[in-house]
């Protein structure tokens, strides 16, 4: 059989990953996807490709359009990232009947019913397996390997970069700032590290497993995002002291109300198996009815394992090239026409644990005031810490463990205990999961 | 679309998990697979079928031949488990042009190669996710999520009951033959506790895995295979001493010789993810040559976790009915005629680290003699534990970590160690593997 022809779109890691990862394990891939697959044709502004891709004969253009165009190509691969050009290269890709793969969480997360609603009309495929968690096959096995369940929620390690500047806090005693830049030099973090690290990467990739998980139309837009920039060393060693570690999390949880989605630090007890997932990996953590929690780890960035996603994703396109398009797995894992409105929550309306960090006077009576406080929100206090008196100021760090609380009563609270005179600065807020 | 009928076969614990499964998920799966899926016809030698499954509507036959052999059956599920009748009815339902789902291991292991053979000659698909780590979705994974890596090696925790054991060891301080009585009092472990403590489970699981992630043909007969019995609780402390914890794992490597295909007692870093899979619960650590390290988590047994399993398999079947044959996910990952024929290797030809324990009398020169032994045969210490001497008989017991060493010779040097006069007793060895 003829080899499938493939269109790159983007040359850099991950493109470049492709290419490699294609010529690399090309005798590999053939035997397991019955048929031979060829990057044909590779946009970028570079006059030739580089050496050593496999790319030899690949035809090269510096307009992308040329390949979504072209009617000798089956597969578009986009890896450009980001709005445009990549939303009207792909919806004139699919328009051309051509199956696409994309690694473009932003796209997918933004723009996603649009392009599938598109796709559906025209009866192609849209794979994104790598715009989740790099390598790790979580869109399949959310989508395909626990069909069989109703999902009760999930909770995901899926930004890298925060979550080797927490371990890298935890570990070696670190700033947050001093962490950020070394992961800026290493290159994990972007040279604006807004999307890392205020979570807006992680909403991108928390909307689609929640649309996945929940059958519901993609929503990032309702998505409640949290960084990481607020967390100090001092948070991370009180919460080390009480048995937890804080990771950033994605959190997707269906509730009687509607469906929580969430992004924000998370204490997580220690004896947890993701507490302890670290450095750049990623891990997504799934609650499903009859399977009950199973957990998926692996290298959530970086250019080949995010070309493993997007190789998997074009091997599954050519396997289902002659399948009837109404009998392929769907793109949001539940029939177009079987979406359901269920409503994403607001944040008021969630519930979780908190931790507490306050600084205040040390004087009679402090603590009978913030527990006052609590007790009239019917806030009930699962642990507690006070440390030291700090010479320099007179003042002791209180730490709080909360039980379940509503999220609005607790911030009222938090507005209470912060107008206190004994009190000084804001009230570090933290949620706490057991994932359990 | 009328809904999808399916015969099962068996209304055990997964049988009725199953039929619970497709009752209590009923519409989420519609809204999944584009279609209902329906329990038609099941074997049993009651005279009716419990009430509460959702069956009040299905056939029931004493016969399970009436069900592999009746027309309007798409779907025969398959969980008798054992060699026979299961062989035959899924034999027969294969000629029939059925498509089969089966949960039952022992059968893949060791006649799967017969059985897909006559799948792909009538164009049918047998389905067996259900067959390893119950719920997790790892035969997805590696046939589908990882198609673009070569498998360098992946090492697994799948059996349940074995590592039930080896924690309860490890966190109370128990004795193996006292945890194994709890085990089948809780009914984890079978009556006849052969399959699960000597790793004729764990086997039947590796050998698939194996397969489908080399893309070599089913060899059940060649795997090595060692139980958990010999171990006593003293390796568990000493093992944890040295920052290790005791796994039964099964261990699939290629290497430049052949493929190890090897089940045992191993000693891993406690700071590896999978070390802390504790109680009944399964893990496959994979390392792809693009993705790198995977860890797939989740119950490996169970009713729910493993109809979660089979569901899935019935709902992937239901989704590629009209798909053309040649254009499915092969049996094995690899197209049948691309299997490869690389040789599974004999233990002696297997490279790995040791630990080994002895009894020895405490005089001069006991060390240098055991020292010398390895020596001569140019295996490197890597640690190295003298315990205190026990007054009752005055003896000590040794613990020594080894570098890497080819399996046969270290048994040879074992030999030699035995044979001192100042050793006593046997010197028990436990594999070490870093995983890294």
């Amino acid at each position: 059989m003829t080899p499938v022809k493939v269109g790159l779109l983007g040359l850099g890691t991950v493109g470049s990953g492709t290419a490699t990862v294609l010529k690399r394990n090309a005798e590999e891939i053939a035997r397991r996807a019955g048929r031979g697959i060829e990057i044909d044709f590779v946009s970028t502004s570079k006059s030739e490709l580089p050496s050593g891709l496999g790319l030899a004969n690949s035809r090269i253009s510096a307009d992308p359009f040329d390949i979504v165009n072209d009617p000798e190509i089956s597969i578009v691969v986009e890896l450009y990232g980001g709005d445009e050009p990549a939303k009207s290269l792909v919806l004139q890709a699919i328009d051309n009947g051509k199956h696409v793969v994309t690694a473009n969480k932003a796209l997918i997360a933004k723009y996603g019913n649009e392009i599938f609603a598109k796709a559906q009309e025209k009866g192609v495929i849209v794979a994104f397996e790598a715009a989740v968690a790099g390598g790790i096959p979580i869109i399949k096995s959310l989508r395909e390997g626990l069909s069989a369940n109703k999902i009760n929620w999930l909770a995901g390690i899926i930004n890298g970069t925060g979550n080797f500047i927490l371990t890298e806090m935890r570990d070696k005693g670190r700033d947050f700032e001093d962490v950020l830049k070394e992961a800026q030099a290493l290159g994990y973090a972007e040279a604006d590290p807004t999307f890392d690290v205020e979570g807006v990467d992680a909403g991108h990739k928390l909307s689609i497993l929640s649309s996945i998980a929940f059958g519901i139309p993609l929503q990032f837009e309702k998505t409640y995002m949290e960084g990481i920039s607020m967390i100090s060393r001092d948070d991370v060693n009180y919460a080390a002291e009480l048995g937890y570690n804080i990771k950033h999390l994605g959190i997707a949880r269906r509730t009687e109300k509607g469906i929580e989605q969430r992004v924000h630090p998370t204490l997580i007890p220690k004896r947890q198996l993701i507490a302890n997932v670290d450095g750049v990996m990623n891990a997504v953590l799934v609650q499903g009815d009859a399977v009950g929690p199973t957990l998926h780890y692996g290298a959530g960035a970086g250019g080949e394992p995010t070309a493993s996603a997007v190789v998997a994703d074009i091997i599954d396109i050519t396997r289902a090239l002659t399948s009837d398009p109404e009998n392929r797995v769907p793109h949001l894992a539940f029939q177009a026409d079987a979406l359901s409105d269920t409503p994403i929550l607001s944040m008021d309306d969630v519930e979780s644990a908190f931790y507490l960090r306050l600084s205040a006077l040390d004087e009679a009576g402090v603590l009978a005031n913030i527990t006052q406080i609590l007790g009239d929100s019917s806030i009930s206090i699962e642990a507690f810490i006070q440390k030291e008196t700090k010479i320099s100021d007179g003042k002791a760090d209180i730490i709080l463990l909360t039980k379940l609380v509503n999220e609005g009563d607790m911030n009222q609270a938090i507005s209470k205990i912060e107008a206190l005179d004994v009190v000084s600065g804001a009230v570090t807020r933290i949620r706490v999961e057991n994932l359990s």
